[in-house]
């Protein structure tokens, strides 16, 4: 919770002015501010705004610092799963140093927050939850960690998993994941029931894995609507991916979001450019809550993705087609505030009394900042400063 | 043509070699040679591979250097197109400096090679040709650029479009270029028509944008076969974008691209995130032969493409689920000696006998240098240094 004094930036693209920051906090933004005994930070014109969330990921899974990854599996989903839980082995992949590895190059590229999920199964039981906890714990003050008990190997198909899902919950992790209940669990209606049957037990909101595209997908979709309703969990669900909501037929959609917005579930996306995606415009005018994650960073996955949330704007952006300056503002407001609101972050923002986690852009205007590759000169967690140029202050082990 | 050796560089990622060069081409390739008098380049275990090749672009349209851009037009074609005509006079938009700062990006990023469309229309009558042709005039032995001329705005709806392509062929165009036979001429026969026999009368190739989807522009793909069939123009057909190739209907597209194959067509791709695209592997093993462009690179149209094909072999390998080594690799491939293929470049590759253009990759292996954001250490064109650490030796205006 630091006092500083932030000169010459320009909050969301607009004119340069002072920010003043007390106790972690915004206090003040206006022209020609006085220093008084603050420190002073000068901004040299660049662009603030609230810190990048990153709203889905897998901090445990990268292998960055590990060398380079050959990559022979493919494609098919299971086989990736199966790949990755005996690589993690091979590799010695320590699940706390992976995961300070990736968080703080999110923080270099200014995320506040993320959400991660983090893999429960027979095989590792609590380990990695532990790494990422530590993670979670040791990062405070520099990035606020959410965590989702995630049965990525399955939950009914592999018996032990919903008790360690169980211990999970009471050991620390945020919410309970799930996975393709068809797909990966083959029984809809054991899987979520066992899913909300969790959440209800322990009082924690939902982040389901939803991979099923077209009406599969729509099937679950309907599954999960229904029951939100009947616990009245409604704002305390997301489904991340839903690749079905990018099917090709205007009616079903078009009945899958109005129940999306009526029992205000999250869609958490990552514009997958080879998939199926939800359309973020289309969702967003419906009033969906809808957050933007880069998925897992060069991990047994896939090297493609960057721990970089403006990467992942303008990944958004060319998915969704978004070229106008108001529409790369729409996308780095999903790929910020949007996540925000998706965690139920309370003062988000970048009015005065918001928590003062902004990250400075530099760019001309906001719709570049939006999507330029340039480091990020800035960025502030409750007005400290933890990252200078692209680069977190604190090292990863 | 120069005579350099370089020290200590990895073809293609494999062992560490040296390479002799004598003018201009690959001369010697082998462990620990002697440099006689030749001047010595350390190259430090990077990767070598044949430069990069842009294989679609619009080399004038960028805005570079003359500030933000603020984009409010949406994403209508018609609007792009009558906006960008408009914005060329109110920007000041000199196609000369313009293309020279963004063949210099490209030279920068690597490339060595460039296809660039360049709008002929009635408004600017053959202006922006002459600017271009100065560009490639002054990067002679710096990147070869092939110039398509281009209707952009239409060609039988913008009468005096015809005679001007006619002259442009006549003064320094390499091919002819189309757009949209119906979706933007109203006449697919009478388009096409216009384009092949303008294509007869110069003896050259030509290059076609085609954005229409589905069974459009399946239709004005069957028109474009015929008549590359009784023209005997095979080999010498290249039709961009394609959209249609990536339409959900596989016995249509399979009829396609069969077609493509026996007429030696070629197809060029931006793998674009936001429309159906051909999928490049797909094609590849049915043989037909595949380039990629970076496309306009911060213009009118839009701010989201970058002037550089290693962010562009990222781009085809997320929109094509390309994840493993070799498949990243074969995306690397078709970035380089893909685009090389379907401009018929000579004396093209990283073999003894070829010509000296390389690039180097700061990369641990083949696929990380495929998609990583490192600078490119070291260009050469002929054997000569053109750039160094990201950046070309020749300064833009």
């Amino acid at each position: 919770m630091s006092d500083i004094l932030l000169r010459n930036l320009r909050p969301m693209g607009g004119a340069a002015l002072d920010m003043r920051i007390k106790a972690g906090k915004i206090a003040e933004i206006a022209p020609s501010l006085q220093a008084d005994d603050l420190p002073v930070e000068e901004c040299k014109g660049a662009i603030a705004i609230p810190g990048l969330v990153e709203a889905h990921t897998h901090l445990d899974k990268t292998v960055m610092g590990l060398g380079w990854y050959e990559n022979a599996v493919g494609t098919d989903l299971r086989a990736m799963i199966d790949n990755e839980r005996a690589e993690r082995h091979r590799l010695g992949m320590d699940p706390h140093r992976q995961s300070m590895r990736h968080a703080l190059a999110l923080v270099g590229a200014g995320c506040t927050h993320a959400r991660s999920h983090v893999d429960i199964d027979t095989e590792h039981g609590l380990a990695i939850l532990e790494g990422v906890l530590a993670t979670k714990d040791a990062l405070q003050g520099i990035i606020d960690i959410e965590i989702v008990a995630f049965p990525q190997s399955g939950l009914l198909v592999r018996p032990g998993t919903l008790e360690l899902l169980d211990e999970a919950l009471a050991s620390g992790a945020d919410l309970v994941g799930g996975l393709d209940p068809s797909g990966m669990d083959r029984d809809p209606k054991g899987h979520l029931d066992a899913i909300f049957g969790l959440a209800e037990t322990h009082g924690k909101g939902v982040d389901i894995h939803l991979h099923e595209a077209g009406t599969l997908g729509a099937f679950s979709l309907e599954l999960i609507m229904e029951r939100t309703r009947a616990l009245g969990m409604q704002g305390r669900v997301a489904v991340s991916h839903a690749f079905c909501l990018g099917m090709n037929d205007w009616h079903a959609t078009e009945a899958l979001i109005a129940g999306l917005a009526e029992c205000d579930i999250a869609i958490l996306t990552t514009g997958a450019p080879s998939r199926e995606v939800p359309q973020v415009k289309r969702l967003h005018a419906a009033g969906v809550r809808l957050g933007v994650g880069c998925d897992g960073v060069r991990d047994t996955w896939s090297p493609l993705n960057r721990p970089d949330m403006i990467d992942r704007t303008r990944i958004i952006a060319m998915r969704n087609n978004l070229r106008s300056d108001a529409d790369l503002a729409l996308a780095l407001d999903i790929c910020s505030a949007g996540g925000a609101r998706v965690m139920g972050l309370q003062g988000y923002g970048l009015e005065v009394g918001c928590m003062a986690d902004l990250t400075l852009l530099d760019a001309e205007t906001l719709a570049e900042g939006a999507i330029s590759d340039a480091p990020r000169p800035l960025v502030l967690k409750a007005g400290r400063v933890t990252a200078r140029n692209g680069a977190a202050l604190r090292k990863a082990p």
